[in-house]
């Protein structure tokens, strides 16, 4: 090893070092500012407000430390990736702690620990919390991308579980008194947050090992058409057709009728099989499956008409199509290009044209 | 000018232009947000969802072009400074945009847009919000270290602000539904977020600028003594004393009588000017002026003895002092010793040692 590469793995043990203490600090004070909230203890709430100082001041010495390793060893490569993603975790645990802090404040505020139901809840939420982190941290610290990806499925089950939390909050489970209602929805927000930012320091370390940024997502798009007789299953076929790498498409109808028995013939043509009859209602959907789609596409109606209360994360589009005219092979002509030309764009925007 | 300076210059002119954009971006997806929600659009709302695409890829391309400059020119000094000032605004810029996606998404979730009382404070906090990003965006643009300096101190009035807003809805002033108040209340903590940002915005401009770091915060520290005979004063002046460029202290007592005559003459002897003859009563304190204070601390009796709701922001120690026996000089002594460590070790902790 020459003497500029040992000063550089001297350099680079350095940084993940302080990267690696900075994160079981961090750490530390999620469990505190947890065991806080549970225990209805201001002390060790203050405490953790104010052991946030320390974590601050660390996270602009690393940031220091990652800028002169940069000025000094011109780093390309894995080294350059390695310090990207250091540089960016080092930001994500310095967020996290000001959660830990977030959640403290918002403890100290509760005349009374959580309890009951709403207390059973914080438990299974912290807990999952704070094993993904501990886990997303020793990814990170072992530059292992398989623990990496093993970890980030772990935040599936706490965001189902915060939806739960939610309802039972509407529900008034969590009590009256609006204060603390705000306060323990704040908590529960922090909460999740703590769990976003452990899945950006897992996607992290996948970048820095792999070099592999944020994989591409699957968009889930919903067409719907108000009797489901040409347009949205065409709309689903022209997408699984075009973009079935980065799209997943269906249709739906407002009030499904039969499908027009001349698509089948006409998709073919273009080399698209296509069977079925009917399209499903979109009533008969659940609120999981609608909320698991990205976007929900009116076609020939607006979508509200058929759906009251659209989850939270699915978006909703109407299109005007311009008038479908003419008969026949003509008509599913002209409304098979304007869907493709339309999908395409959709699809632009939210995924991009690389 | 050699090859090298050019290709310099329009490495980081791209880079400069890239930002400029961005942020044009990012402000329009603000602006869009709020309109949604102030005129009820649920178009409008899921527009501005659906451009956070864009503006995501565009975030991680600029964080590819800073790195690439970084391994290519090897910056140092001001250059170095501006990359680093770079990569964090370009991250605080995308969750600029990710705040207008939460606003729009929650704006979907109302009934209606907010009306009355909430509507007017929607509008000031909207107003503040925007003019203040725009303003810190121009800072950034210009590298203007005096326009951002005078751009942070927006951030106070709207501070204030929220805090009006969020008592009008614990009093009930933004209706009873509760899923409807939870909307109202992450738009303004999103809102809010947004003026954060923009101020963060405004400390990386000083910082490219001139190399100064976030300023040196100087902390508010108020000690509380149960009757202010000496110990508080004391505190008080010792704090003062040893760490008058970092902290500002004050005394004040739960019930007050009279300080003890002999201090000032014991402090006279440290160099310590010292006058007064009486503390204040924590309870004249007005909530503002509570508030502002950074940490509180209890030297003989638990600080929740006497205040009952304690402001968000300031946080509460109780120290336990040893017992502080003797009498005259040598009880003085023993305090003044034990206080100058304590306060020693609570600014070390809060500020560091730098």
């Amino acid at each position: 090893m020459s003497h500029l590469e040992e000063r550089l793995e001297k350099d680079l043990n350095e940084i993940r070092t302080a990267l690696a203490k900075q994160a079981e600090q961090v750490e530390k004070q999620v469990i505190n500012a947890i065991r806080a909230l549970q225990t209805g203890s201001r002390d060790q709430a203050y405490a953790t407000v104010l052991n946030d100082h320390p974590v601050n001041r660390e996270m602009r010495r690393i940031d220091r430390l990652c800028h002169s390793f940069i000025a000094v060893h011109l780093p390309s490569g894995s080294h350059l990736r390695l310090l990207s993603s250091a540089i960016r975790c080092n930001i994500e645990l310095e967020r996290i702690g000001d959660y830990a802090v977030t959640i403290s404040r918002e403890a100290v505020q509760l005349a009374n620990p959580p309890s009951g139901e709403i207390e059973r809840q914080l438990d299974n939420l912290a807990t999952g919390a704070q094993a993904m982190l501990s886990q997303a941290v020793k990814a990170f610290n072992e530059l292992n991308a398989d623990l990496a990806e093993g970890t980030m499925v772990m935040a599936d089950p706490v965001e189902h579980n915060l939806n739960e939390i939610y309802d039972a909050m509407m529900g008034g489970e969590a009590g009256t008194d609006l204060k603390e209602l705000f306060a323990i929805f704040v908590i529960f927000t922090n909460l999740k947050r703590v769990v976003d930012q452990a899945k950006n320091l897992c996607e992290e370390t996948i970048f820095a090992v792999t070099g592999v940024q944020k994989r591409a997502k699957v968009y889930k798009v919903l067409f719907l058409e108000r009797d489901g007789s040409f347009l949205a299953p065409m709309a689903e076929a022209i997408g699984n057709k075009l973009m079935a790498s980065t799209g997943n498409f269906g249709s739906v109808a407002g009030e499904p009728g039969e499908i027009e028995s001349g698509l089948a013939a006409f998709l073919q043509e273009r080399g698209i099989e296509f069977e079925p009859t009917r399209c499903r209602a979109i009533a008969d959907m659940t609120t999981h499956e609608l909320a698991s789609q990205h976007v929900v596409v009116g076609l020939d109606a607006p979508v509200s008409e058929f759906v009251e209360n659209m989850p939270f994360h699915a978006s909703v589009i109407n299109w005007q199509l311009r008038d479908i005219e003419g008969e026949g092979e003509a008509r599913y002509e002209a409304a098979y290009r304007e869907l493709a030309v339309r999908i395409k764009d959709l699809m632009s925007l939210i995924r991009g044209d690389e």
